[in-house]
């Protein structure tokens, strides 16, 4: 089911009434991930010409677009609840940008609108000042409407059987890249029309957490962190399970267990109203408490939606609750360098009575071959 | 051949000294097109989590990263050309980044800098100014070396292959997404790691210069524009052809062929110091001159190098001259809305003697089944 343009006109209307609400004049949203959610709008190429949708309250939504990319703007789903304007080749864009601005207005821009246009756009109305749209309405797109949620259980059911069917691949033998390259095909297979990121990491390039994929080849009594994820139909997803080549030694054991313990309470802990750090300090409590504290070198978590990485984090420091139909993972690992890691990844939406996963292979170490 | 930390270095020390001529006191580089050929760092993702390349005249280049981060950093070919220094989450990165700029200094930023980013960095430090990259040091990256113009030519190569196998394939029939899939299959098939984009515009399609690929089925009759390209070996490549299914009518022989002539004079237009305008208005002027001026709807073209589309623009009032190693395409277009569109572009480097094509199909429409 595609969202309509009334679900766009309605996202609109409560962003431009949430950032009144936040003391915003409006909003200021260049192509990504927030005008995608916003009006459907995805232009062909990320390109160095001005697009901007401006959110005012109480007004029509406007878009600013290059001239020769008005027909693809006609076109998104939420098109017909704005009004398009255009610049051509030659023209200021930023002059154009500023008829749709109040001088003086206090605006939130989306995180990655370009500075050259925040610069150019500060150059053409230097008494309009700006604030990050993360920072000014960090939960915008947080709280997800069960069309949403249906879409992430969706992406989370094919990283799912992704997991299941790698665990029969061979990884002794095998390059990272090459176990990552089958991560991304069965991604795909499973639907997904972008693959974000595919984590291999063997033996002790599991100890760094953001290790990607390398040309080192997997040995037998290798722990292996597999990280994968990506988007389907337009929505994320994000699973990370830890397995081991051939029979794992007790110690390797107890960190995959300490680490599953400390998921597992995180997890319990998800309630509506439970500050988001909190969440963070369940996990971080389990695996200080059995003496690894230094090697949980991460936050919990972090949103998911329309990105694979968006508010709500799960860190210290982020004191606002959880609300019914957020959706982020939770991802406690510990890194023991030069040696191994161990993470442990769900995606979990707050409902009304508690957490939910929405994938769900089992959190038991693997034995792979 | 890679590039080298001497390669690297010599970039930034470069850079430096060029930010220092333009009135800068230094540049800030985040993850994208200008870091990764500054120092050779691609980050796995790119996230909220602040990366920072620091260049300041006179100075060692400093790296900020996050630390769960700082392992691929330190991989990175240009690292140890620079001094590395890390924050962690829950730390605030726009104090750390502070700490490496000088209050009250001015200050070159990447363009595709997030703006969440250039918003921390104008709180934490309010009497810093800042100026788009492009801005202020546009042609940077723009005249590329020999090694540079070896790969871009590489690619062109790799795109030329992938157009001569596009001809004998089926275009009536199928949808033009069909024949936009077998063109990145190509492109990937003859070396390159990513592909950027695969117009095919297809009979009213063409009409509009940034259509990328629909689901119209192709008839017997339709002029179909292929325009694709995307990275190979680091460098990008952009071409575009216009062919025709069966035997084209006098008019769309006629309209082919202006665009042909503008393309050809625009390129024996080129060589150095004529003004980058110069080459648009030669393009245009032929255009004008058959009589559908109104119908080219864009700018001649647009450098390339790591990024299919960076400076030098061909563009109208861009009045900086040609300087023998830049890169970029030549690319008129007639665009007859709701009929067909033509558009021909090669890439081309600008030498001490002239143009010289980086890719060599013939321009003739070449009939397809």
């Amino acid at each position: 089911m595609a969202f309509t343009e009334q679900d766009h006109a309605e996202r609109m209307t409560r962003a431009a009434r949430d950032a009144a609400d936040a003391g915003l004049s409006g909003l200021l949203v260049t192509p990504g991930p927030d005008l995608v959610w916003l009006c459907g709008y995805r232009p062909t190429a990320l390109t160095e010409r001005l697009t901007l949708l401006v959110l005012v309250p109480e007004s029509e939504p406007r878009l600013l677009v290059p001239a020769l990319e008005r027909p693809e703007a006609e076109a998104a789903p939420g098109a017909g609840a704005l009004r398009l304007s255009e610049w051509r080749d030659g023209q200021d864009p930023y002059a154009a940008a500023a008829g749709l601005l109040r001088p003086g207005g206090h605006y939130g821009v989306s995180d990655a609108t370009w500075s050259l246009h925040l610069l150019g756009l500060q150059e053409a109305l230097p008494l309009t000042t700006y604030r990050a749209l993360s920072t000014a309405l960090p939960m915008l797109r947080a709280v997800k409407d069960d069309h949403e949620v249906a879409r992430l259980a969706a992406a989370g059911a094919a990283a799912d059987a992704t997991y299941e069917a790698i665990l029969s691949v061979r990884f002794a033998g095998r390059r990272e890249t090459d176990v990552a390259a089958d991560l991304a095909h069965l991604l795909r297979r499973h639907g997904h029309s972008q693959v974000d990121f595919t984590v291999v990491g063997s033996g002790p390039n599991g100890a760094n957490p953001h290790h990607e994929a390398g040309e080192r080849t997997i040995e037998d009594g290798d722990m292996v962190v597999l990280d994968f994820g990506g988007l389907k139909d337009g929505y994320g997803s994000d699973t990370t399970r830890t397995v081991h080549v051939g029979e794992p030694t007790d110690e390797e054991r107890a960190v995959h267990d300490i680490v599953r313990q400390a998921q597992q309470a995180a997890f319990e802990a998800v309630r509506p109203g439970v500050p988001c750090e909190e969440i963070d300090r369940v996990a971080r409590t389990v695996i200080e408490y059995a003496g690894y504290g230094e090697y949980f070198i991460h936050r919990t978590g972090h949103g998911i939606g329309v990105t694979t990485h968006e508010p709500p984090y799960l860190v210290q420091g982020e004191q606002r609750p959880l609300v019914p139909g957020m959706c982020f993972s939770i991802e406690p690992g510990i890194y023991l360098p030069g040696r191994f890691g161990v993470r442990i990844e769900d995606i979990v939406t707050c409902t009304e009575t508690g957490g939910r996963r929405l994938n769900g292979t089992p959190h038991e170490m693997a034995v792979v071959t």
